[in-house]
């Protein structure tokens, strides 16, 4: 989840942790069960599974979310062999999960939060999924939450108020064609990088899983709901701004690593990438949504914004625009309401 | 260095961290280096050097002496390798280093400290290394740096003022018979679990170095200078009861979870236990000895035993504690001068 060290989650367990708000990720992850049954079931070689099998979560921030993630997936790993052999697999298969994420990823509260009945070897591994992180033919599934949406850094120009990419919104909204292109030519390039370190490190067969959002093809960002709330704290920012109470160049210099992408923009990276074969591309129905109490919005958005926020502007106004976005939330509400949906997807990939 | 909670070392780099004072065992890693480098040469089987080669630091603390003592083996499996092969280890071998300690250490602060210019993949283990705590097969070399000396937990009567095993002591000074018997056999126990763990954990023909303190057969702990200095601790723990800053019953109950073993006792349960042959059981010099500078040593045994003393006798106690243990050094300078010397021993066992 943390690709770049701005990024790294709000660690701990306090009220406003990502630990405690990543709530939606965690429904999804559920959601996302009964899928990640099946194409294992599906994709997943009978023969790759023997006495060891490693799983690796690529950007698994400091839990919990990791931890249902993994074990969906060595469930259905476990299921697949005993249907298919007969033999229960507790008696013959050790599983290992290898949770990566940057170095100042807290990892000790990871460790605390580990379940206490896992049937897995556990391992933290530092480093940034961009490059490689583990040996080759090391793993046999390897995952990704809500990690393969970053970009290694910010697109060149894009923050810089002289330059004819400037961005003056804090994201790619979409409706800026030099912008939308700088941000694509950077998620291709670091998503290209992600596959071909996957590629190494993965068992020949073995299978990547990338849970994300993406956008349905020609619909842009600001008319998510994602990227209406994007575009609240982006607002919030300027009229801090305004204020006096942050430096107006800052604001127009910031800009986040996020790159929503369409579904043939991932489609094309992957093909033309040609390390993996895309076994399925399926869409992850959330039956709860996201959640549209401004309230609620504004203290699950500090969770996820709030440590990049504080880093740019410092904590005080980083608090003083949560507190703008959820004023603006109320103003918005309609607006939010009717935000076109994204699509979050299930991409299962096994290496050529 | 940490088996037990309690054990856990002084995290993060403040001036009293175990990373900062733990430059006997630093100097004692330098020393061992040629030793490392003869005994991998010697017993290592070149078949077992392929592309993959996985090491483990089984109880490393929060760094930097892991660094060390993992750099230390690779560099000598890679100057075996050069040698023997002629190719270059660079181009032929991906190595991993596999830092185990309890989920309590501060992982956080070892990944902080990686070395920059590291040619190994990395990874947190965390979990008891009394029991399994990797795959089956997966590591080449494994090594104990000074840790293969703690028990698991005090054996049973020794802190219980009305059991016939009650030790008046604050460690086993191998003064008292029953007490010394109690400790043996917790630690014959205790170190067969890890020598059983270790071997499941081992390639065949896989190496495990322990780096440790012992005895000389038939000396006692409280003639050395390590066991002076723990009766100087618990002789100033007894001084605070006196005083009434802390209780009685408490410092009566007080016991250490180390164990340093008699030479002959050693090989006497690696050889029962059966799963490994001794190849190696050398002296390392240390050529700057212990410091015998009192503030020193108060200082540096301030960061391996201020720990356990602070969860006993809080913080405030345990200060006290040092401070009556550097002037107790000062007192007892010529007995410390003249202690029986301890041995610094690297054993080299070879999985059967």
């Amino acid at each position: 989840m943390s690709p770049t060290p701005e990024w790294v989650m709000v660690g701990g367990e306090g009220p406003e942790s990502y630990k405690q708000h990543s709530s939606y990720q965690r429904d999804l992850l559920k959601a996302a069960k009964d899928k990640i049954n099946a194409v294992i079931s599906t994709n997943l070689s009978l023969n790759l599974i023997s006495n060891r099998f490693s799983v690796a979560d690529f950007g698994c921030a400091s839990g919990p979310n990791t931890f249902v993630a993994v074990q969906n997936i060595i469930d259905a790993v476990e299921e697949k062999y005993l249907r298919e052999t007969g033999q229960n697999p507790d008696d013959n298969i050790e599983f290992q999960v290898l949770f990566n994420d940057l170095s100042n990823n807290d990892f000790n509260t990871l460790f605390q939060g580990l379940p206490s009945g896992r049937r897995y070897y556990s391992a933290a591994i530092p480093g940034s999924f961009f490059d490689r992180v583990l040996p080759k033919h090391s793993i046999h599934i390897g995952v990704m939450n809500y990690a393969f949406q970053f970009t290694s850094k910010i697109p060149k120009g894009i923050s810089d108020r002289n330059s004819p990419l400037w961005n003056r919104d804090m994201h790619c909204t979409g409706f800026n064609n030099k912008v939308k292109k700088a941000y694509l030519d950077q998620f291709s390039l670091d998503s290209k990088n992600i596959l071909d370190a996957r590629a190494e490190e993965l068992v020949p067969e073995g299978l990547m899983l990338l849970l994300g959002s993406c956008l349905r093809d020609g619909i842009k960002m600001s008319e998510t709901y994602r990227g209406i709330v994007l575009d609240l704290i982006g607002a919030s920012l300027n009229d801090l701004a305004q204020q006096g109470v942050i430096e107006k160049d800052k604001v127009e210099s910031f800009n986040i690593t996020l790159y929503i992408a369409e579904e043939g923009e991932l489609r094309q990276i992957i093909e033309e990438n040609g390390k993996f074969t895309i076994e399925a591309f399926e869409d992850i129905i959330q039956p709860n949504g996201e959640s549209l109490d401004p309230k609620i919005l504004a203290v699950s958005l500090k969770s996820a914004f709030g440590g990049i926020l504080s880093a740019h502007f410092g904590a005080e106004a980083m608090m003083k625009a949560f507190e703008l976005v959820e004023a603006k939330a109320h103003q918005e509400f309609s607006r939010l309401q009717n935000a076109k949906p994204t699509m979050q997807y299930l991409i299962v990939l096994r290496k050529n």
